[in-house]
């Protein structure tokens, strides 16, 4: 598929919402990603909105104003509902036209912009939910900057393994521990073996970490037995979001042989509120390209619509928050960043091949992109990458080190896209904070 | 939790259908399992239903006969559902109400048994659903034959990886790809690395098995971050199936490393149709025991409850019909036996695993016991294991030989439980043909 930009994403184009002007906002007019959301401290049903400034439209209220017509209506309508199942299964004739209908209600002199202003809701006023019913969820393992870092750590003379750059490696993951941003998570009591040990005790975890992924919604699925094609993989997926995949080291380094990862990641995952549509994301679109010397894709992973634009730019940022800097009201500290473009497997590849021996991929279903770690020291997506394994603290401007995370510490990832000739978009944050353990007693 | 045998248990009941008291019956009244079904052909919705003989109790039909009181009516109302979720999340109290509800409406003499009796369907006029919505999918690797079987396989020095006597070692698997006894599947297509192959091809899979496993359904769930003990562990299991977690050995040697099997096991599982409850294995519970010598489970994995009566005796067959046995009007041949109590963990211990680092289960949710071979040869419960990792063809009566499964070949689970003093009670079985590869031109 080639994405075309279309008028929805004028750099020109200004919002009545005034603060989608702003300078700097995640979300001026040319974003318009989707989530869910009710009145905070509510307990009514989520409804499906889209960011705009500092602002939320509630799609549902927009509806019954009459403000759509024709597929933009039928998608609107798919839009009232708690999750966004329905509307990512609808696909991207249906998801263009209500974006285009979004883009003109909310440009500057709409016609029906004081109608249309009494279903805007402050995103301050607001909680989110996890945006779809996450049916099946796969972690991918796509930047070879992490899987060479990681390897390093368990292998230092064979760091990558000789499948990574023919496969993109992927493994099933735990949907019902998925959570929002704002997610509280205890630190993980499991079976750890202690360095040294020579029998295994049940502990709280002592290597805490969180891994810097984007998380990708598919949009219509796939029956089982078919397969999706590198042309048409794009078709299938709605959009992206920021995803943190907490893990706990020392329990990974136990239990994961022979079968992977497992208490080691299921006890808690973390998406952003708002996806950002493939359609949004059009104008940052890159080249992609493979290491000189490496092999090229099977010809089931490889388009010529992968090489013309593969990649996506989308730079990715990590903070800290740690309880004493709270305390002492210091600013949150960047502890890395990155680039979604250095992913050694497209969101393409990562689809067609999930689907290749005919697995069914379904609308809401989550993939994560894998930690996204730079080529440079300063761009891993991990404490374990940037504390070489615990071995190396980090010291933070309070002089607080950390190896891993400690109680009391929050982590949060921002990303944000931008090119020539385009406006710059943003993903908004993911936050999660760490709690201490459950009692052991 | 002590699970003690009642009156439905008692082996001299009978039932006023005729079928559920012939001789060799999977149904007696002492068995009672639970599925989702509609007449064969038609495009209705599932509706839940109880196995007794060779019929269908449609238990939507019975609670609108006001055949139920109390709270068998309140847990018959929960059953008034496309699957058996609602059921599910109920919990024991419930489940043994509607139980003994059952057992007194199916015994001989029942007063409304003409009434009843209108709520009966044949299974063999009936088409079977997958029994729940499966949130997360898990499988376990319980079998300490079948680990050391495969382990020598790929590791001849050092079969069995050092945590496998400490942690019921286990993987999340693809939920969506689960479909019901009848299913036929195409022989997936994935990257493989041939032997002496320098680089890897998309093909068919050349080593395609099966494996024989016991698939378990979660009851009530746990909150996220609230551990289930061992001592409440079987309070939120439901019941059990037969389960074949097909595989396609030659895509997981060349895929699993780092983080584990995935298109080699995501293209399709198979559950039975029927689901025993954890009441009507009461009486075939056994003894849970350590092999002489292995290290005793850490005490979150371990309870008094365990000790006595963890284990479950099922005993469990596969059999496979090949094309041309089919043709030749050949019976299907016996490929191995095993039973379940050889397990090495126990169905609570994986619950309490699952769970101890606040991971949450939800009704509904599928564990798979992992392939269950036992200490003999012919007890291996995979064509990898039989056929010595294809070394060593399987010869069948019609003179057909195997190493892996040949396209056209339907393969059968068949489980059951006897135990002095109670009835026999079977689990049905689960089947399935590979059909051909798609073409890859």
């Amino acid at each position: 598929m080639m994405i075309s930009t279309n008028e929805t994403h004028n750099p020109e184009l200004r919002s009545w919402v005034a603060s989608a002007n702003a300078d700097g906002t995640d979300f001026p007019i040319q974003n318009l990603p989707f989530g869910v959301f009710r009145r905070d401290g509510s307990v009514e049903a989520f409804r499906v909105g889209v960011a705009i400034g500092d602002q939320i439209l509630d799609i549902t209220a927009a509806q019954a104003k009459s403000v759509f017509t024709g597929d933009a209506d039928t998608a609107a309508l798919a839009c009232c509902a708690p999750t966004l199942n329905a509307y990512m299964a609808l696909g991207s004739h249906a998801w263009s036209a209500l974006r285009l209908a979004l883009s003109r209600a909310l440009r500057e002199g709409y016609a029906l912009q004081s109608a249309l202003s009494t279903c805007l809701v402050a995103q301050a006023d607001a909680e989110f939910g996890v945006p779809a019913q996450i049916g099946d969820y796969t972690d991918f393992y796509t930047s070879v900057h992490h899987a060479t870092n990681i390897g390093k750590l368990l292998r230092p003379d064979n760091p990558l393994l000789p499948n990574y750059k023919w496969i993109p490696i992927g493994y099933h993951g735990r949907s019902s521990s998925i959570g929002i941003s704002g997610q509280e998570l205890r630190r993980p009591v499991s079976q750890v073996m202690r360095p040294g040990a020579t029998e295994p005790v049940l502990a709280a975890s002592a290597r805490m970490d969180y891994e810097l992924e984007m998380g990708i919604f598919i949009g219509p699925g796939n029956a089982l037995g078919e397969p999706v094609s590198m042309q048409q993989a794009e078709q299938h997926v709605f959009g992206m979001c920021l995803f943190n995949d907490w893990s706990a080291r020392d329990v990974q380094g136990w239990e994961y042989q022979p079968l992977g990862p497992f208490l080691s990641k299921n006890f808690a995952s973390t998406v952003s509120p708002w996806v950002v549509t493939m359609e949004a994301l059009a104008p940052y679109r890159q080249a992609w390209t493979r290491i000189e010397g490496d092999p090229q894709p099977l010809p089931y992973l490889d388009s010529p619509e992968l090489r013309e634009q593969g990649a996506v730019g989308i730079e990715l940022e990590v903070f800290i928050l740690t309880a004493a800097m709270r305390a002492q009201g210091v600013a949150e500290h960047r502890l890395s960043h990155s680039n979604f473009r250095d992913a050694y497997w497209s969101v393409s590849q990562m689809v067609a091949h999930h689907t290749v021996n005919g697995c069914n991929l379904q609308p809401g279903d989550l993939l994560g992109s894998g930690t996204q770690s730079g080529p440079e020291a300063d761009e891993a997506g991990s404490m374990m990458e940037l504390s070489k394994g615990g071995k190396e603290a980090i010291t933070l401007p309070n002089g607080e080190k950390r190896t891993f995370l400690e109680d009391g510490d929050t982590i949060i990832f921002r990303g944000g896209c931008q090119a020539a000739g385009a406006a710059r978009i943003g993903f908004g944050e993911v936050r999660g904070a760490l709690l201490p353990a459950r009692s052991l007693a």
